[in-house]
C-alpha cells in the first residue's frame, strides 16, 4: 500500500526532547547500567514510579504550574477530565510512593530510580523538556544517622570514576551552619530564604551584581552586612582546612556549631576518589527550602557553564505534603540527559560502534545457513553477541560489518574458520575450538 | 515544618497505572536485563525514541483517538497547545526515527526498544493505561531476506527459556497463504479484512458465535464457505506435519503456494528450544492490514486467558506514513508488564529479598566505622553489594538485615570476622582474606 504523497506526514524533530543515535544510545545504556551497578554495590534497591501522578499530588504551593504536563485523552468526552499530569522530578514520586507503601517497606529505605522526566519548559537551546534523572535517596522513619550524608557524596564520587569523567569538585554547605552564620549578622530568619535566594546566582551575575541587588532589595541589610555576606560566599576550605577556615568566623551560635560539627564529621567520613575533589563552599545554598542539613551541587572542572550536574541535600521530611509523619532523608541526583548532550556535543564520545555486535559470520551460499547458525548460536552462549549475515555478495556482507563497527569477522573455509580482526586487518585460520578460545579471550581484553 | 491536617494531600492508587514493590522491581530488572542482553546477542542495538510524538504522526487513520493521550502545560496560555502527545506503542516512533534518521542508519538495521507506552483505556481490572512494551524489528532498504522472521521466534525463544517460563507456544501463520485460501474460496480482497477481523475472535467467542457472525454479517458468504473458514481455521501443525497437511488442502494459486513455502522455510531454520513449540494454525490472523507475510502470536499454556503475551509479524513497509521508500521489515513484541503483572499474582516471583544487597556489616562501634567501611569498599571492589550498618542495636541491625532479605552478615570480632549464612544459620570465624573467597564463592553459586 503506498499512499499519495498529500498523505505523507514529514517527521521533524521535536524541540526540548532528546533523541541519540544507536552509537550514542549504546553510550547512555552503558552509563545507565554503571550508575544502577554502583547503587545496588551500596544496598539501594531501584524503584520505578509510573510516569503519571494526581495533578494535586503535582502542583502543591511553590511548584510552577505551566512546568507541569497534564494529560489528557484526545478527543475527550465533553467535561471530561484524567485528573493526572506527568512527573517533573523524582522526588514528589518518591516520597507518595513511601507514604503509600510504607507498610512494606524496611527503613531506613534506600532506594534508586533512573527514570525520564518532564518539564513544559519553553523551547531553548539545551533545554529539555524530556531528561532522565538518576537519583539515590535513604529515608529513616523519625531518625536517620549522618553516615548516609557522606555515602552520597561516595556514591556518586565511585559513579564518576567508573565512567572516568575527571575533574568533578562537589561543592558542599549545610543549612545550619547558614543559618547560624545569618543569626551572627542579626538577619531575621524570614529574610534569609529570599537572601538566598539571591546569592545562589552568585555564580552567574557576579559579586557586583549580588552587592546591588542586595543593598537595593527589600532585604533591611545595611552595607557591612552585605560585605559579610559577599565574604561569607567567597569562603572555601577543603577537608584538611575546613575546621580552621570555620573556627576563624569567630562564630558561637548553637546552629552555626551544630552545622560546622555535621560539615567536619562529613567529610571526613568521604574517602578519597582520583578525579573528584570535595569542598566546602560558602556560596552554596540550594534555593529549596526543604533542604535542612547538608547541600550538594557539583562543579564540571571542563564545563563550568554546565552548572550543576548532580544536586542534593539533607531534608527533615520527605513527604509533608502527604503525611504528618517526619521521613527525614538525604538524597542526591544526577541530570543524565544534560551531562551527556554535553559529552556527545564536545568530546569524541558517543561516535563508536553502531551497534553491540562483536562477531559477524560472513555466508557464501544458504546450504551453509544451518551449520553457521548453529557456530552463531555457540558463541552467543560465550556471552559474545554475534550476527550471521543475511545472504548477498561477501563484498556487501564486509562492508555492512565495517560501516557498524563490528571488531571481528569469521569467514568459514571448507574445514576451518578465517578470523579477521577489523581493526588491525590480522586474518588468523583457526579450527572452531581455537576460534572460540580466541573470541573470548580477544573480546575478553577489549571490555 | 509540619502541615495543617488539612493540608495533607492523601495519595491513592491511580487504577491502571501499575507500580512494584521493591521485590518485584527487581524481578522486573532482572526480565528487563535478560531481554536485553538475548536481543544484543543477536546484534539488535538498543534504540529509545522520546516518549513524546507529535500527534499528527499518532493520530493517523485507523487509530482509536480516544486511546491516545496528548499533553498539554497545566494553566498553559489561552489557545496555546502543544500539538504532542504520549505514543501508545513502540512502532510508530521506530518507523518515524528510521525515516528521519536514515542516513546515519545501517540496513538492514537491527534494533530493540525497551519502554514504557501509554494508552488511554477506561481503566478495568488487568487494563493498563502504562505499560513496559520489548520490541525487536529488522528493517531492510527495498528487500529483507527471510532468515530475519524465523530469527524473530528465535530470539523470543532464547529469552523466555532464559527467563526459565515453560509452555510457550508460537502460533505462526501467514498472510499470502490465508489470502490465498480466501481466493480459492472466492471471497473477494476486499472483504477478507473484515473477515479476518472476526475470525481473530474465535478464541473468545467459539465456532458457533463464529459461524452464525460470518453468515449473519454483510460478507456474502454461503454455508459451505463458512464451513471451510471454520475448518481452515481449526488446522494446526508441526514442522513435521506442516508440509502434508497444507499439501492436503489442495490449494494450488500462487498466493497460497508462495505462503506455503515461506512458512515451511520460516519453521524449519527455527531451532528446536525447551519448553517452548511452534505451531502452524489456520486461526491466527493479527487483525492489522499492516502485516503482509508471516504473523506470530504466543500461548502461554498456563494461562490462555492471558491472550498473546508476544505478537508480531511480517510487513511490506514499516513507514507508509512517512515516506514512499520501501522499508519492509518484521518484528516481534513482548507485552512485559501484562506478563509480569500475572506471574507476580499467580505464582511466588516477586516475593524474594526486597534488596539487591548481599552482605551485610554489623557495626558495634562508631569507632569501627573507617575500617569496616573500608572492607565494604573492599568487597564491592569484588563486585558484591554491600550495605554498612548505619549504628544502633546489634539486634535491630539483625532484624533490618533479616526483614530485606539480605543473605550474608559480616560480625567483626577484636582480629577477625564472623560470617553468617541468614538463611542456614551457619556461622564461621574468619579472616579478611577468607571472608573476601569465601563471599565470593559462596555468592557466585547463588547467582
Amino acid at each position: 500500500m503506498s499512499l499519495d504523497k498529500s498523505d505523507i506526514i514529514k517527521p521533524r524533530a521535536i524541540s526540548g526532547f532528546p533523541e541519540w543515535l544507536p552509537s550514542q544510545k549504546l553510550v547512555e545504556n552503558h552509563w545507565i547500567a554503571t550508575i544502577a551497578k554502583i547503587f545496588q554495590s551500596y544496598g539501594y534497591t531501584p524503584l520505578e514510579t509510573a510516569a503519571v501522578e494526581l495533578t494535586e499530588v503535582l502542583a502543591t504551593k511553590g511548584v510552577e504550574k505551566k512546568e507541569i504536563y497534564s494529560i489528557q485523552r484526545l478527543h475527550a468526552e465533553d467535561g471530561e477530565t484524567s485528573g493526572l499530569s506527568l512527573h517533573f522530578d523524582l522526588t514528589v514520586p518518591f516520597s507518595r510512593f513511601v507514604v503509600q507503601n510504607q507498610g512494606h517497606l524496611t527503613f531506613p529505605f534506600k532506594r534508586y530510580q533512573i527514570q525520564k522526566v518532564w518539564r513544559g519548559e519553553r523551547p531553548a537551546k539545551g533545554r529539555f523538556r524530556e531528561f532522565y534523572q538518576c537519583d539515590i535517596d535513604v529515608v529513616g522513619q523519625n531518625s536517620l544517622e549522618l553516615c548516609f550524608d557522606a555515602e552520597m557524596l561516595e556514591v556518586i564520587a565511585q559513579v564518576f570514576s567508573r565512567l572516568d569523567l575527571k575533574g568533578l569538585v562537589f561543592r558542599i554547605n549545610h543549612r545550619r551552619l547558614i543559618d547560624g552564620f545569618y543569626e551572627s549578622l542579626n538577619v531575621p530568619p524570614e529574610k534569609r530564604a529570599p537572601i538566598l535566594i539571591e546569592v545562589d546566582k552568585l555564580d552567574k551575575i557576579g559579586p557586583e551584581v549580588l552587592t546591588r541587588l542586595l543593598l537595593e532589595g527589600n532585604f533591611g541589610l545595611n552595607e557591612t552586612q552585605v560585605a559579610s555576606i559577599l565574604r561569607f560566599a567567597s569562603l572555601k576550605a577543603d577537608v584538611d582546612s575546613l575546621e580552621s577556615v570555620l573556627n576563624g568566623l569567630g562564630i558561637k551560635n548553637e546552629a552555626f556549631l551544630q552545622g560546622s560539627k555535621e560539615l567536619i564529621e562529613l567529610l571526613s567520613l568521604v574517602p578519597a576518589c582520583e578525579g573528584v575533589s570535595f569542598l566546602w563552599e560558602g556560596s552554596i545554598t540550594r534555593g529549596l527550602n526543604y533542604y535542612t542539613g547538608a547541600v550538594f551541587e557539583t562543579l564540571l572542572e571542563s564545563a563550568p557553564e554546565l552548572g550543576s550536574i548532580c544536586s542534593g541535600g539533607r531534608y527533615e521530611s520527605l513527604a509533608q505534603n502527604f503525611t504528618n509523619t517526619p521521613l527525614p532523608g538525604v538524597g542526591i541526583s544526577i541530570g543524565l540527559t544534560r551531562l551527556l548532550s554535553h559529552l556527545f556535543s564536545t568530546t569524541t564520545l558517543g561516535q563508536g560502534s553502531q551497534s553491540p555486535t562483536q562477531v559477524f559470520i560472513a555466508l557464501f551460499e544458504e546450504s551453509q545457513r544451518k551449520a553457521l547458525a548453529a557456530l552463531a548460536r555457540e558463541l552467543r552462549a560465550l556471552d559474545l553477541n554475534v550476527e550471521l549475515a543475511a545472504g548477498g555478495k561477501f563484498k556487501k556482507q564486509l562492508a555492512y560489518a565495517n560501516k557498524k563497527g563490528i571488531p571481528f569477522i569469521i569467514i568459514p573455509n571448507e574445514h576451518d574458520f578465517e578470523l579477521k580482526n577489523m581493526q588491525s586487518g590480522e586474518q588468523n585460520t583457526l579450527s572452531k575450538a581455537e576460534l572460540k578460545n580466541s573470541l573470548c579471550q580477544k573480546l575478553s581484553s577489549l571490555s
